[in-house]
């Protein structure tokens, strides 16, 4: 998660007062590509993935390794979702320790590739094991370079997400669905005066109005196979009800009161490769836990009811081929499976 | 409101750590009667009814005021929906005084009563004009009275809200509403744990379900007209998706997500007496701008949307008397309507 929704920095902005939201910038903008021209070359084994299931953003990340088959390839460290001071830790690891990278906090690689930095960590971030340097937390670029640069690793019958004749649409999409969805909940949820949430609030229900007229006809965003604008959409989508509703304030309906984006969601949900990455319970124990400055109880309520994630969506009926000319993902790698406690059927109340 | 729910209180008691929220018992509880046993004779014109539409306690009030025709016998006074350090005050009217009582805070009609007296400043309260006193403030009584020791005063065409051969049964019910419903949704909104937390909002939806199933047949809650009962259960219930759900945390689903409540609590808002005494502007005000332990940016959200109140319930399908033998109330009285702000036609986002 980028640094700003971090609960130091959150409570450090809300001590600002009036300031607007804005969202920081990734530090470590490196590439890693086929020709390694950042001198981080795509490479099977070579790197870790550190994501937190309960971060919109490193989610991307986790659904596009599942989609692409690049599991082996690029191995997943999971985060615990609450934070300590030192921000990202490996809590959930035996022994508190990330088996891999043998760090306890995600900054030691941080500090590794930067001594002393002062900014804030972050997730998605991608560490380099050899040198247990991180490469990139540049959540942006990350997936659209697994789509585009790591092709030489892709499990066959691997999706093309960001397919060279729709970027310009993909990125129009994503452009808007960044501003107004993505981060127009966080605009909303961490605004310090009414006039910011209103602006922002209003924002996120205009853009899912548009989303709900254009998803009304036709099964994904663009074109009629799962790319990456379907990614980024859904990542903020599931975590709608759950989280954004209520503690960032987004509430002039919830997603299960739109027909549309519902079905829709629920049909990204169902596919695999996308819910088998998301764990409810590490969703609802970071936001509330960690952002006490808009939750301060900490206390983490029981509901929503999961149990709509796994009814019937019908948007097959739409058409649309969920992977294109390819397959879907084999099954979720053993060792990375989402625990009972974090899917939908676990009775929340 | 009684005085727990007062943000003084409300902060305070956040301050004593795990103690559970306790609803403070009323203190004044002298009756208004028609045999005037406690110096309180019933007569038109001597009293003032405090009351603040965001209060679900003094909203009762409201509409037993209105089903029995007691406006012009029993006057109101409306109280601005965000108190002061002092509490409930009269800053809606012109000079920042109630134009009858002359006071500009309702503490002033409890001074009168009793000197110096310690504790919170509640609404309902009745106040005796001519001595500027406070009467009562025991919400659980002043709506019984209203209903059977006011009946000289009642309209024609007056329901009996409290009929006699159904008393036991109506208690019956409204002891499980209070308990899990009217208090439940505070004892939620104001645990300071999440083990307090967690069986306050189960015993609320425990009980929501026990009542969709017992209404999803019968169109009110005891006999087959409007009872007591049904006002206590509607004024948690039309503040339930507005305030109770995201920030009491009551979440398991949306009032508009369980069919017959919904349907039941529509049913309720379009009968003359109830919804036209609902002002959901002074509702989200005061809950989101008073509570600072619970949302300390007082950012009141925009949601949700309001409209579905309007829309067929379809409950005259189950039959009914709403008002038995009698007839609906007539309009509300001139400088008694809820301004348009407050109405759910009023474009919430």
């Amino acid at each position: 998660m980028p640094q700003s929704d971090r609960p130091r920095n959150a409570d450090a902005y809300a001590q600002l007062g009036r300031k607007p939201f804005k969202r920081s910038k990734s530090h470590f903008a490196d590439r890693i590509t086929a020709d390694g021209r950042d001198g981080w070359p795509v490479e099977p084994g070579r790197y870790r993935l550190v994501a937190s299931r309960a971060c919109p953003w490193a989610s991307r990340a986790l659904i596009s390794r599942r989609l692409l088959g690049l599991e082996e390839a690029l191995s997943l460290a999971v985060a615990d979702p609450i934070q300590d001071d030192a921000g990202w830790r490996f809590t959930l690891d035996p022994g508190g320790r990330d088996p891999v990278l043998g760090i306890r906090h995600l900054r030691e690689a941080y500090d590794a590739r930067e001594k002393d930095y002062p900014g804030g960590v972050s997730v998605p971030a991608i560490v380099d094991v050899p040198s247990g340097r991180l490469v990139t937390n540049d959540y942006q670029r990350i997936t659209l370079d697994l789509a585009t640069e790591w092709t030489a690793l892709h499990r066959p019958g691997a999706p093309d997400l960001y397919p060279e004749p729709l970027r310009a649409e993909i990125d129009e999409v994503m452009a808007g669905v960044y501003r107004d969805v993505n981060n127009g909940v966080y605009r909303a949820g961490f605004a310090t005066g009414q006039a910011e949430y209103d602006e922002a609030c209003r924002d996120v229900f205009r853009r899912l109005d548009l989303l709900s007229d254009r998803l009304a006809g036709r099964r994904y965003l663009v074109g009629d196979t799962l790319t990456e604008a379907d990614i980024r959409l859904f990542t903020t989508l599931v975590r709608f009800d759950a989280v954004y509703h209520s503690h960032f304030k987004c509430n002039r309906f919830k997603l299960a009161e739109d027909p549309v984006l519902w079905s829709y969601a629920k049909d990204l949900y169902q596919t695999p490769g996308f819910g088998d990455t998301v764990d409810f319970h590490h969703i609802k124990q970071h936001y509330y836990r960690m952002h006490t400055g808009i939750n301060p109880t900490k206390i983490v309520p029981l509901g929503p009811d999961l149990a709509g994630w796994l009814t019937p969506h019908h948007r097959e009926e739409l058409g649309g081929r969920p992977y294109g000319d390819g397959t879907p993902p084999g099954p979720v790698p053993e060792g990375e499976e989402v625990p009972a406690s974090g899917r939908p059927e676990s009775p929340p109340v």
